[in-house]
């Protein structure tokens, strides 16, 4: 597969126009007293499901011309953004959720119109999904390592800069590095002199070994909260981010929730881990940063807060 | 005192510009789905010490020409704003918080510079406070019935009003009436079409009762979890809503907690429990709202989620 390039990422911002929501930045003096920079979030939370994925998804399910079925393996907000996507496009959307399936995200698929399947105990759910898109004759939508889909989660980046053009650095969280990758494009694409970190839980540090080594370094043992960044980088996202990062930053779980704590507290916002991971690093002032027009892509919003309502009227 | 106008809310916004947030209105289509209407919320929870109270506030605190400091009652959030009004326009803030002291909304006022007086259990905190306003030769700010307070809070509905002009509808929380006046006296300003509808827990009726009876009804047991709402009318709320409001809706307590979770799930917006009052309407389809374009005043989001993050990394 060819890697994407910013005109991908243009391309993509014209066909989600007038589907995905154009969502908020939000600036916080408090923050940037905090951090002794000037921030802007770019709230992904509030796009479509809850998150950027949204973005990915509608651009690769529209880039694929068939009207075959497509086939997606997550166990959360990608298959989430594909069975939006499919729905929007009049395609069928079939979603290989691996157990423990979380209850709450296989009824949003549903709500979507996803077909949800959960392979037993003993399958591997990669094979598994293949075996679904023989059966089928579908397409596959890989939740980061695919053009299109990296072509979209650049979008988010083209927004906020066409908003915020004087930036000097972004920041963003790295799983499978789609998210970073399609805004290292869009950033660089604009102005080659920002600064795109990744930002990388300590427990889930597979991204930071696989670029300084130029391998993809797996995650086996991820020890984070931060569940969306559990995953290795695949061979699209490595390339880029090697080409294009200024660095990393590693950050402790006491900071992931001393982020996501600080971020409601002083902003309003419900933020999920995976995007306190690329707060953090303000809050303990990097060097880096200090004095810096910085903008952070919030990656998602999908906490489940359901047993604070549940307590809230007393037992 | 004389009743605030249309003309006095204009001043307001003037006085206030560059200085509150122009707080972002969010829409959703699920919400739309669900309530038959068109909905624009106004997020106050977005403001300034997080609820539209800030407005008030610093209004007010700014039309008092005099450098004398102010003195205010209140347990919560109009403390936070005179607090922080007095700090940004250099004079000195007392406020009164009658026992029991919430320690995170002391903390905050004090964070803002804010003077914080605890009156003895057996000290009525009312004639305390005006004690302290002979004492210190201080200017009394009362947190409702107040015409620059009023006129301050009308702002949030011209802002709204400004940005989506065609309402049909406009529905808000209501307490002591100060948001609610405003938010009659913008609307009829712009549009004396624009029907006002006040939000009430059934569990403190107050307001309702005083509108029918032309008489403060005062609120004596509120049985609510919406905090804010648990205060009676006052002399200037009271002939300001008989004059425009169209009508009440009355809420009960699950109503207030299933529009929360709606909000947060569909929306990702933290609301307070007085907010949800003005969204619940909508979830059970009012007759008076189908088919119309509404917008709601989301007055705060002042909810303390500290037990939600102290155990996010288990214990």
């Amino acid at each position: 597969m060819a890697l994407p390039d910013f005109h991908d990422v243009e391309r993509a911002a014209a066909c989600l126009k007038g589907i995905v929501r154009e969502t908020p930045i939000q600036t916080s003096r408090r923050l940037d007293d905090h951090s002794h920079a000037t921030v802007f979030l770019k709230c992904e939370n509030f796009q479509r499901v809850g998150t950027f994925k949204f973005r990915g998804a509608y651009n690769a399910v529209t880039q694929r011309s068939s009207s075959k079925p497509v086939v997606a393996l997550s166990s959360g907000n990608h298959a989430q953004g594909i069975a939006l996507a499919c729905r929007l496009s009049g395609k069928e959307a079939h979603l290989v959720m691996p157990e423990p399936v979380n209850p709450i995200k296989r009824a949003a698929v549903q709500e979507y119109g996803g077909i949800v399947h959960v392979p037993s105990g003993s399958r591997d759910a990669e094979s598994f999904s293949q075996d679904l898109v023989r059966e089928l004759q579908g397409e596959w939508v890989e939740a980061f390592n695919d053009p299109d889909v990296i072509a979209g989660q650049g979008t988010a980046a083209l927004e906020l800069l066409g908003y915020v053009p004087a930036l000097d650095v972004l920041l963003g969280p790295i799983g499978g590095g789609g998210l970073l990758s399609g805004t290292c494009l869009a950033a660089h694409g604009l102005n080659p002199k920002i600064r795109v970190y990744a930002c990388e839980p300590a427990g889930a540090l597979d991204a930071l070994y696989s670029v300084l080594e130029n391998r993809i370094v797996p995650q086996e043992y991820p020890q984070t909260i931060a569940e969306g960044l559990r995953t290795s980088l695949g061979t699209l996202t490595l390339p880029i981010l090697r080409d294009h990062l200024a660095g990393f930053f590693v950050v402790e779980e006491e900071e992931i929730v001393a982020a996501m704590r600080f971020v409601y507290e002083r902003m309003k916002l419900v933020i999920e881990p995976a995007s306190a991971v690329a707060v953090a690093p303000l809050l303990r002032q990097e060097p880096a940063l200090q004095g810096k027009r910085v903008g952070v892509i919030i990656s998602g919003g999908n906490v489940d807060l359901s047993r604070y309502f549940d307590g809230l009227l007393g037992s």
